[in-house]
């Protein structure tokens, strides 16, 4: 039982979101993606399914982002592989800057939209003000590097 | 029940090792982690605390390493915030050239060793030919990045 539920439910007008914590703080509910930059999907793909036998949940091409993603289940998460659809993609840059690696985590929590005011709130930078569509029909929102020690960290909501 | 179970005992001459898919390969069973390298830990534990309300789990100085570790959960993951203990740590050099920022992840499987063999036999460059101790009483051992399109991956066995 959570300590909301055992709120006595007289006391409740000020009860919190459920997607924040005991303290109003937001609650990551599950690590929903690692997201990783590769020059050559097809080849990365091939490595990842003969060490480690993964296998494509799903594909897609972000077309706002120009990027294509290859999404492999591990148990609730996934790996999320990503490369760049046209030269003036960001990732296009990345990769010319840091290489083929670690790009981004992604962390679900329940409502986007309430973990952006929180942070605002916070005087964190976001990349995204509002949630955007992101890949598998989730809501997404960056959340700036510099505001949180180096970490791209991406926010998901299913 | 899996495909193992599925099968006929007699013919079971074949039978794998329960740590690998069914052609063989190894089988990831959960992100164990994200390696998140910091310079300052306090801090940084004090804006995942205020940011997304985690608390810290287990906390640990790998000596061997030279670095100090803490563990932020996640569901069945963690968070492993990682700072350098002293300057001559690898991970020293690696916040002087990369700066902070997500540094490896770690995939949970069934058996380290057997996976660290078909690796081998694959080709794959290992950081670590065998099993060593890991935070929290875990097995660990890093493939190296030029083997898997940039990523610094970590294979725990808990």
């Amino acid at each position: 039982m959570s300590p909301l539920q055992a709120r006595d439910p007289n006391e409740s007008e000020d009860l919190q979101d459920a997607s924040q914590g005991g303290e109003g703080l937001p609650v990551l509910t599950e690590i929903d993606h690692i997201g990783i930059a590769v020059r050559n999907l097809p080849d990365a793909l091939d490595t990842y399914r003969e060490a480690f036998g993964a296998v494509v949940e799903h594909r897609e091409e972000l077309v706002d982002e120009g990027v294509e993603v290859a999404l492999l289940k591990v148990a609730e998460s996934y790996v999320q592989l990503l490369t760049p659809t046209h030269d003036d993609s960001e990732l296009s840059a990345f990769l010319a800057e840091r290489g083929e690696g670690l790009h981004h985590v992604g962390f679900r929590v329940d409502d986007v939209a309430a973990v952006l005011e929180v942070l605002a709130a916070q005087g964190h930078e976001l990349v995204d003000e509002e949630p955007r569509p992101g890949s598998r029909g989730t809501l997404v929102a960056f959340i700036h590097p510099r505001s949180v020690h180096g970490t791209l960290i991406c926010l998901v909501e299913e």
